[in-house]
């Protein structure tokens, strides 16, 4: 039993609210009970707990990210962005005028499909430069792509969990497939993209494309196998994920437009995304779905809440409303073909015919094939202050792969760094 | 064949460069094939295609929001918050703050965990007021409670997809469940929370739980269960999924402390929101997971990218780190202490004894138990502008629910507009 609460209050000399509001906070935690005429009893406990203190190593690093990222001064990693073009001033902006407006939506959970006049701008935008026709209840604001691939994995469960994907492809996506517990087949690729044989060989009824610039050799699938592509889906009943991952940057005429474009029995699920054309931390991408799926998707998702914020996506909304994303794309376009035609140069300058480049015309990497070993490569490359990439990781079994390929992007590094990095890349690479 | 470059372009009077321009798109998209002294070849095409006009009903409001939030002037919705006292100067300032550092970092994809400046300011928060002891290596920031549960959902995929879940409980989170293909096991509430004997009988290895207030319910799980808890947990090799959904608004005595806090053998994962204490908007929230699980973590998303933009975290960060969100909480808590005041006084005042308030004590929301049907009361408070919501959602058999309860969420309205909301809603009710 507790001492009573006058009597407590005497003893400490304290108030008896204080002793009041202690025994309250013990009743409500479950440690003590009080019976009306008998005072307060404290209730049994089966083990003694546990001290608090704190967890005393509070200035390690973050686990996942501990040791990823050695500084290497010429560092070919895919991903990076150019941010000596970025247009701070007019994002910072539409970020504030965002934050000024004070509407109260943006301070709250926001739409479920997202922001709608992003929606709106999008639809335009993919109208006029994909070829792609949708409505903006269409279109679902996501935070990037694997949080897109999450929902399709949900939302397609019922359709056999087996998905048909390039071999090699892009692996932050088939991850996300695997982690959702689906079956991956490998389908080959031929000079022109994917093997239709091996995909209608595969018996699935869904799978994932990277038809206008091929991750990661960088091949267009020509427009008589799209077709076929979309003939076989609609003969099986069957879905294409098509992402169209750095289709705004293409170094030899005009954009390829869409297989969404040709799309007329829609069974197209489009994946976009502004990492690449604009801004990776905006963490903005973006499914088209096919009509007959935007009902399925609602009623699957009614109660998720949409992830990305209401204030970085109105800012993107004001963004693209002003017409400043239509002019940066255009502007980024030649900034990154002088970069990727400084790469081709200084490859062809350090290595001569020494080494063959796979998929140059489009997008922000390319992979480099030579005759050595692309681990002696790597490592080599590394104590020269250059990074490059192994393409390993692309296969669905990593020992398929050529021992003799490397990845670089060239996003993130000026033109006096591409042509270093790869100077000290040749002289790794020969030693 | 096409005719030759030379010819067309003095036919057509352009440049020759216009000509083979247009000729290496054509190419490009694989309509044309050209070879060697042959000229070059249109490809045949088996099908027509689709002539390209844009989709013409852009103006349609997006699908899955069309016609959720017809206005009501009293709306007592769950989960908004109070913007009248929200912090608008600095959090603008910390967002300005954060775009003029220029820090590169800033405008990529961020580390993968999240921000580690905003781990450890929460593990250092969750510290002092969860009494939860962890190590910023153990937290991984998400955007939104569902993402959360989804990357749990893949991560314990191999503990037999079967989770045990209050019933009622959170209808957000069982639905991230069901749509990974899990079972969700119902397990009745007590008095005083879970029924530990139905949940021994579940054999499920995983449960979800609200310990320090129930939802919907408000319920507290006192000490010795808690106890018993963690004890059925580390007998059966099982983990605790702990949502401290909103925990920190507390209104007789101090908040009550998580269930993480008493957890010495490492069976609970912590989930933490800041959309309730900070701003749904930011769509910010947490995971603590056990040391044990931090490597599976990593090896299972290390091709995930973060999906919470690196913008807002590190402005979260700034936030927390000059001590304006620990001031932040303790003035909510005063301000929702006087609306929940206001809301209860007005139900006593209104109503007299004709209903039952349900969790009385802290949160942002409470249930409303009559004698009436809840759907007549939620019609007709429609119509006198007040919006109540139904309950039945929260059982995973809505038939299970009692009919006669609605839920009432204060966080957003003005104590004048709980007064006349609450006012109104007795006169639909006796009408």
């Amino acid at each position: 039993m507790l001492p009573s609460i006058r009597y407590l209050s005497e003893h400490l000399k304290v108030s008896k609210n204080t002793v009041e509001n202690a025994y309250g906070q013990l009743a409500a935690e479950g440690y003590t009970e009080s019976k009306p005429r008998s005072g307060i009893k404290v209730l049994p406990l089966e083990k003694p707990l546990l001290p608090l203190t704190q967890y005393n190593d509070v200035a390690r690093s973050g686990r996942c990210d501990s040791g990823q990222k050695p500084a290497a001064p010429y560092d070919f990693t895919y991903g990076d962005i150019d941010l000596n073009h970025f247009p701070y001033k007019v994002w910072k902006r539409c970020l504030q005028d965002v934050l000024t407006s004070g509407e109260p939506d943006l301070f709250l959970y926001g739409a479920h499909q997202g922001d709608l006049g992003l929606r709106q701008e999008l639809a335009k935008y993919l109208f006029q430069a994909r070829g792609v026709r949708c409505s903006p209840e269409q279109i679902v604001i996501c935070s990037g792509t694997q949080h897109a691939v999450s929902l399709l994995c949900q939302l397609l469960s019922n359709r056999g969990r087996r998905v048909a994907a390039e071999n090699p492809g892009y692996d932050g996506v088939r991850s996300v497939f695997l982690n959702h517990g689906w079956e991956v087949r490998p389908i080959g690729l031929e000079a022109d993209g994917i093997d239709l044989k091996q995909l209608a060989e595969s018996r699935a009824k869904l799978t994932y494309v990277t038809p206008s610039h091929q991750f990661p050799y960088g091949m267009v699938l020509p427009i008589q196998k799209r077709l076929k592509l979309l003939e076989w889906a609609h003969h099986h009943g069957a879905y294409i994920i098509e992402d169209d991952y750095d289709s705004e940057f293409r170094y030899q005429g005009r954009p390829i437009p869409s297989l969404k474009a040709l799309d007329t029995k829609e069974n197209v699920i489009y994946l976009g995304t502004f990492s690449k054309s604009f801004l990776p931390s905006a963490r903005l991408s973006y499914i088209v779905l096919p009509e007959e799926l935007t009902g399925p998707f609602c009623e699957k998702f009614r109660r998720y809440s949409q992830p990305s914020s209401p204030i970085i996506q109105r800012a993107m909304y004001l963004f693209m409303k002003e017409g400043h994303f239509e002019r940066h794309i255009r502007k980024m376009k030649k900034v990154y073909q002088e970069k990727h035609k400084t790469l081709l140069s200084a490859i062809d300058k350090y290595f001569g015919d020494q080494v063959q480049i796979i998929g140059q015309k489009a997008g922000l990497h390319i992979v480099i094939k030579a005759n050595k070993h692309a681990g002696d490569v790597i490592s080599k490359a590394e104590k020269q202050g250059v990074k490059v990439y192994p393409v390993s990781d692309f296969w669905i079994d990593p020992e398929d792969s050529p021992s003799s390929m490397v990845m670089a992007g060239f996003g993130g590094l000026s033109e006096m760094e591409i042509e270093e990095g790869i100077k000290r890349l040749q002289k790794a690479w020969s030693s």
